[in-house]
């Protein structure tokens, strides 16, 4: 392996010079404010050593990120049987936040967790009575995972989700209205807007990919969740992480990944005993992946030959 | 023209010896509580002649008959450019309360006013700041046109169709992530059920019907909607009056007409200087559609020579 | 009603100021060498007069106008039953060439005889073991309801149709596929394209529309086919004979009507005793209707009063 | 890496105990006269050494295990470029003759190169100007890289698929219809229907298998394709190997593989510097997929720990 640090100065060097192209997320105002110019990246290696650039200690909104800790604390809450039982896991060629498969499939079910759909109804299979239960939990999953005890989430990010949030209410209803979906419905949706609104750096999503890597282990050494979620979110990851971008990303990057339209993406490695990457950029492409993020884990995954598909 | 009376009885009892098929509707409990074995119909002529027979005078709860009030309240508070600039008139094949033509089609608008879609995009051009007040003008408009002082909405079918109303409700949030709904939506969908639950007789419907036969005007000879208006609604209830049944009805019968889920349909006829016709039975086929209804309207136009089509 | 001749005039020369919208067909090259200038109108009365206009005389290719002959002749030659088992009688909103419904809807079948898939399927039930053999039916049907002997399909127009009619070959397949379409698939394929191409006048569209009108009988007093199946012609035209654009026609116009990308509207009317019309223009509308002919039609319409909405 | 041949073993005879679900393929008349019972598998490690088990050495037809094949042969014939160009690579959760998104996707391209639209596509990238010219050119691939002179295609299977071969030919109409295909087609299709009945053993899918997972090379050390192909190759096979069932098959075996409905499976495995795998039980389940093929890989793959994800 060469110089992690060296490579990862090259690679974000390299990616800056790139002619910017992609927009920032528009459809959530507040959003739409965050400077289209941050750019970082962290890669944690399995002893727990961290590699950054740029603005990899920048907070930013988690967005579709947070699907990954929904899955896996929905599990912890439930069990897999409940949880698949609603929720299908295979990958998709309809944009994140489709509903007409909702209707033209016949058992109605989401196409997998990582789609607005699937995590909504992961989101119903969180404990917790309130959407402040339900968010604490993902924020203290993502605590045990990290260390890191000052995450929350952005109250004016959230607010600006529940107040433009029409097509996820959309999809909730739509899947209440046969079957998949049960329970207080505007208290899961005001979960779910709450948890795409937690706040993260590059190193936070590294250290959350490692312990994916890890097998469900956090840096001390505890069991968060189980090596058996830990395989399957690698499988789900590398398959459906990207929306339909998933399988362009798999040829030009190859790690099981998880974008968000704050800009964030994480991608978990198994070479050298495990690695974490978090990368951040705003802009988007036309999928609504970070466009400087897959850039930068193209030329990361080369320079480091860590391809699934190398 | 024959004896109307009697060949409103003859076709009565030919189709009281049907073997009853079809069920009442059971996704608004509400309704299915309603007895299966009524049945009704009524035809007004020109001059005000009522015919009845069965249970022409029983109350029932209106649904998607009530589409055709909403059309014209929304066209009378809001003109027709602006409903027709988020609505439009193509008839579908797809059922009541489909989403994914919403999805599907390049303008997002849906396909008319008679499906779930836009009948509550229409209901957003009705004027009123409350759900109360918008339905208070469909009463008025029924009353204008009935003289029936007594029209009211049944509290418990609206409390079913509100608390079972999640298709409703992805529709109308959907519609409004796309930017074709526009306004408070949960007001416009409180407005929506309320009108669903307005309690009409089949001697009510004969008369709305008779005012688009006799181009707006009601019994009193005061002009209630436009002839513009009432031309189109014959047009479109030709069209897409019976939901994706709309074809087979054409054939079978040959009237503007309109059905609702709870056993209702209206009907026009133009023959003998214009005439309306209200048939109930709360027993549905596949489609949502009265089965004892269709089975009288085409018997009856049979009968009296009237379809559009003979 | 006015005299005929001068509205008719009328109209046309309003028509003439319209600022040319719409294209000729351009996917099959040989429709695409028609001179976009060309306009005519034809209307027959009850009693077999005559009313022209422009060129009316003028041949052009039927296209889908003859899906009206090809479902008459199927249903002449293999009965009601046989037909309506493999196609049904409802208006869709997507256009005439599209097979996602064919994969959508549970069976399979073509939504209406006036869509491709329909018009297709109804070919098959006509009588013949070669495509000469079928074309010379609806050659000789044509010539029993006009008593015009010149009746012959264009063969360059053919060959175009032939060499470039993929998707229709495309629909066919996937019916034979599904069980929907039987017998030689290229044969029927062949007598399709060849049927297409039949090239008519206004004034025969106006004859075959007359027949309509007057429930199958031609102007010599012989029995084409049934009043049931004249009846019925009439409803599927109301309903399905313009495409995606039925809707928005019936608005308009109000006629019972079938058109082509050839630039021909047929139109039945059943006022004073039955009327027929045929118009042609062969610039056409986003939806493959002819955009003068159109315009005509409810200039027409509306001076005469004899919408079937009016 | 334990004993493979007692793994081997151990796996098979475990999975010869599982009641029998699925059925042989019945849409191809000639498929659906194989013997059910047929159950073989062989693994070839990086060394050359071949473990057998069952019917390995037994002749079925490749089927769509082909479409890895046209895959190479395509773009060894024409370049990435011309041929991505018209075919994505994004994983569908449609089935694999799926003809609706094709109309529905705005650009009408085929979503993969492993769905029947895509590889009907990637064989006109095939050099030939007659089926047998194109088939050949596979068969020799195949040659070069098993070392096999005996691979040819069953006359009997390819008569088979070519006389039932409908809702191919309306993909591949289709895609001309709309520019993606171009071309001979009943030449495309007929090398097609060649093509999917070439058969092979379980011995010859392990040697293919291993090429790609020896970046290209076969065991003789001859590059037969490049090292990016065989990339490629093994990211294509991991996301839409298998159909609509990829994701479930991600985590069950987590190895790029693909299926044929003739019963067969090739999968790639980067462990132990590279394995191949090849399986054959003709019984599928509900996708395609043979039933004891995927029961052999997830046993396999558990007891070797070879999954991607692991």
């Amino acid at each position: 392996m060469k110089n992690i640090q060296n490579t990862i100065d090259k690679v974000y060097y390299e990616c800056l010079e790139l002619k910017q192209k992609g927009e920032v997320a528009s459809y959530i105002p507040e959003l739409a404010k965050v400077d289209p110019n941050l750019f970082g990246a962290a890669l944690i290696t399995s002893n727990g050593t961290i590699y950054g650039i740029g603005d990899y200690q920048k907070k930013f909104s988690m967005q579709s990120v947070s699907k990954v800790c929904i899955l896996i604390q929905a599990i912890l809450d439930s069990g897999h049987e409940k949880v698949f039982k609603k929720v299908n896991i295979e990958p998709t060629s309809s944009s994140f936040n489709s509903i007409a498969n909702l209707e033209l499939k016949e058992d109605n079910k989401p196409l997998n967790p990582f789609i607005n759909a699937g995590a909504i109804v992961c989101t119903s299979f969180i404990k917790g009575d309130t959407s402040e239960e339900k968010v604490q939990r993902i924020i203290s999953l993502i605590k045990n995972i990290t260390g890191n005890d000052d995450i929350t989430y952005d109250k004016n990010v959230y607010q600006s989700e529940a107040s433009t949030g029409s097509r996820n209410k959309s999809l909730a209803y739509y899947m209440n209205s046969t079957g998949v979906l049960e329970g207080d419905i505007e208290v899961i949706l005001d979960a779910y807007f709450k948890i795409c609104s937690i706040e993260v750096t590059c190193e936070d999503l590294a250290k959350i990919a490692l312990s994916i890597a890890h097998n469900g282990m956090n840096l001390n050494g505890f069991s968060i969740f189980s090596s058996i979620v830990a395989k399957e979110l690698r499988a789900i990851m590398c398959l459906c992480g990207m929306y339909d971008g998933s399988g362009e990303f798999a040829l030009r990057v190859g790690l099981p990944s998880k974008s968000g339209v704050g800009g964030g993406i994480m991608s978990v490695s198994l070479d050298n005993d495990g690695m974490g990457i978090g990368v951040f950029g705003p802009s988007l492409d036309s999928k609504g992946n970070s466009y400087l993020g897959i850039a930068f884990l193209e030329k990361l995954t080369t320079e480091l030959g860590i391809s699934l598909f190398e």
